[in-house]
């Protein structure tokens, strides 16, 4: 199908994806954006999913919604299978899409660095599925824990080791400490004080951050009852531990793999340029090498002297850059190069406490706490959602308890898997 | 193990199940609570979840939250396996439980009718994960419905077939319609008109409720675009089509089985006396036939020359008499016969119309709407759910729009899935 005004497909709805998306609307271009999901994931606050402070809802906002008001905004539910530059056409199931510019924000996935058994017998949290998995899981330790009499088994089942030292790593430690302690009147004949959170980083905590906020993080956590591991590489992970290079075990039934991520490239029928951890390599102006009409945005890409870190900031200005770029080309404008403002970064550690770089100021304690959630609460989309979020984040922080710990079982929800999956394959068509 | 104190033992957490732990439990008797979920699910209000009006949350209540201001009822998350009345004793994977008295109350579970491919080609709607399967598969047929060019295709994928006309394929077809005409703005390249919502009922609609009000809803639901077709038995599913016994086809993808029930009657070392729908037959005391320690109750159970339609308000008091009986057993005094006392029935077939009896009193349309949302509001268990679920119902009535329309993938949680087995498998012990 080919239409008279000139199609911009954008793939992926992530924080680049959807500012891109968001921005060509209000321009009255034509865009098709696709997705896997028919939501945006408000990836930075997964953690708290995983963690019951928050209810998955929440931090997800379907996408239809996000852009009824913007009418030249269409969406397609989809995985892209293939591209093909040459022919300017996207492949999905049995769809074969064509464009003018294209937008590729297919974001990252987990790498396991070669780790043997990290893939298998570790949980990734970078989907909401896998937030709401861990969830299940932990809150499963626990009722499986009061069932069993073995004492090795009750500690394996109550130790809980995260694999990561950077932000996702320790903010999901601080939060998971803090889930693991208030489950003691829940499980009164459990002594709640055996359960321990484990994180082990390569190096020390918070690469990307300066040293003096890394070393503040160690003690607090330390101080929290956290075991923080530092300079410990894994080797191997098995369903019952996890292996060190200097082999230590640690004996667990849960490892939470937040160590490292690789582009999410998605098939590409020409070659391209890639750099480091299979990142498309893209020009300043964020257009890919060869091809002046497909840009490379957000994790997925690789810009050449530019020093970026993959926080969401980074990918919404790219958004805005390609979309900017999009419409100078269409205007017979050349593109301008993609210029990061960094607004400061923010991350925290537990109740009360967090660490954020604003300028050359680095914060901690109380004041960078407050101002994450005050952030957070800013950026995340719909205000339902805010509303919710805010008086979960209340009874949280004064009750101790945010979202209710329920575990809900997926065997219904697998057999309609299985039916979505013969559905796809009747499917077909063009759009 | 044994107790000095004697134990109670209750298997489902329903309605009745939990309304005899509490009462045991604010009289201090020891208490095991074992359900294979770790909350209570509202029932009634499941068909507002699977259309996208609540959260799956909002209608189900963590059973050791329920508990925690009673120190002597404990939980046990299980799939109970078989029960042996002569040694007093239930099984669980790996665990052995002993019991003094025993309270069965594990509900009922859907019967098929011996309809030829109903089992595998409808989806059911008795738990959360199946109510939130259905809402994943009816935004998903939107979803695939913009993808295909086929009119035959689309024509099924838009078609939605619910069987059986009592309340719940009543309260879900109201409710299913109004969803599926509300979608329009979320795909304004479809045409929304073309969505159907059928009926199928053997007989005429509510056939519990007075002739008055069936012929009422018909004509109610007809009037909103709801195809009802009476007098109609299906007598074949396929993955495409229902078929009915006069041989006509029905072409869909959706079929939602809500006709008749069957106890879920666990199972047991020595033989029982049943009723019609596997029941168990217990007598006007509740107590089980021959076992005089052993209580049936809710759906599962069936008292002779009692007339009851397997609704909340009967599990409920059944289970208040099975607790009253235990205590009057454990004073040495004799258990007393279980009189129902009938407050009315209540059921909402679409926006601002219901039907419902209450003593001598049909009572039909607004009211009967209104009433039926106070009274589900008022048993709901949880503050935080109450007010959570009158915030979607305003949004919902007033806005068109209740809780987001997400379909969460299940990839990841299916992992879980097999990890909790492999789990479970190695768990041991005895309680």
């Amino acid at each position: 199908m080919t239409s008279h005004k000139p199609r911009v497909v954008i793939i992926g709805a992530g924080f680049a994806g959807v500012e891109a998306a968001k921005k060509l609307g209000k321009h009255g271009v034509n865009v098709l954006l696709i997705d896997r999901h028919n939501y945006h994931t408000f990836i930075p606050m997964l953690y708290q999913v995983a963690t019951a402070v928050l209810y998955p809802h929440q931090i997800v906002y379907p996408l239809r919604r996000l852009f009824r008001g913007l009418p030249t905004v269409n969406f397609l539910q989809a995985d892209v299978e293939k591209i093909d530059f040459d022919r300017q056409i996207i492949y999905a199931k049995n769809i074969a899409i064509d464009y003018n510019y294209l937008v590729i924000a297919t974001g990252s996935r987990s790498q396991y660095l070669g780790v043997t058994g990290a893939e298998e017998n570790s949980l990734p949290m970078r989907t909401l599925t896998e937030a709401i998995a861990i969830r299940n899981h932990i809150l499963s330790c626990f009722e499986q824990a009061i069932k069993v009499t073995d004492e090795a088994e009750i500690n394996r089942l109550l130790t809980f080791v995260i694999v990561g030292g950077g932000a996702t790593g320790v903010e999901l430690a601080g939060s998971l400490n803090e889930l693991i302690h208030s489950l003691q009147k829940d499980y009164p004949n459990l002594n709640c004080d055996r359960a321990r959170v484990i994180i082990l980083q390569s190096g020390r905590l918070f690469p990307s951050y300066p040293e003096e906020l890394g070393s503040y993080t160690e003690k607090w956590l330390r101080r929290h009852g956290v075991k923080v591991h530092l300079n410990s590489k894994v080797s191997k992970v098995t369903p019952e531990a996890v292996y060190l290079e200097d082999d230590t075990a640690i004996f667990t039934d849960t490892v939470i793999w937040t160590a490292g991520v690789l582009a999410a490239t998605p098939q590409m029928k020409q070659s391209v340029n890639t750099a480091d951890k299979d990142k498309i390599i893209v020009e300043q102006t964020l257009q890919m090498c060869g091809h002046k009409n497909v840009y490379g945005v957000g994790d997925v890409s690789y810009i050449d002297s530019q020093e970026l870190n993959g926080v969401a900031q980074e990918a919404i200005q790219q958004g805005e850059t390609a979309a900017d770029n999009i419409l100078r080309q269409m205007d017979g404008k050349l593109p301008k190069p993609f210029d990061y403002f960094n607004k400061g970064r923010l991350a925290i550690i537990g109740k009360h406490a967090g660490v954020g770089k604003i300028g050359k100021f680095a914060l901690k304690g109380f004041i960078a706490w407050f101002l994450w959630l005050e952030v957070h609460l800013l950026y995340l989309p719909g205000i339902r959602n805010r509303l919710g979020v805010l008086f979960n984040w209340l009874k949280y922080y004064f009750c101790g308890e945010g979202a209710s710990r329920i575990i809900i079982s997926t065997d219904a929800l697998m057999d309609d898997r299985e039916r979505g999956r013969d559905r796809e394959e009747r499917g077909q068509g063009e759009i």
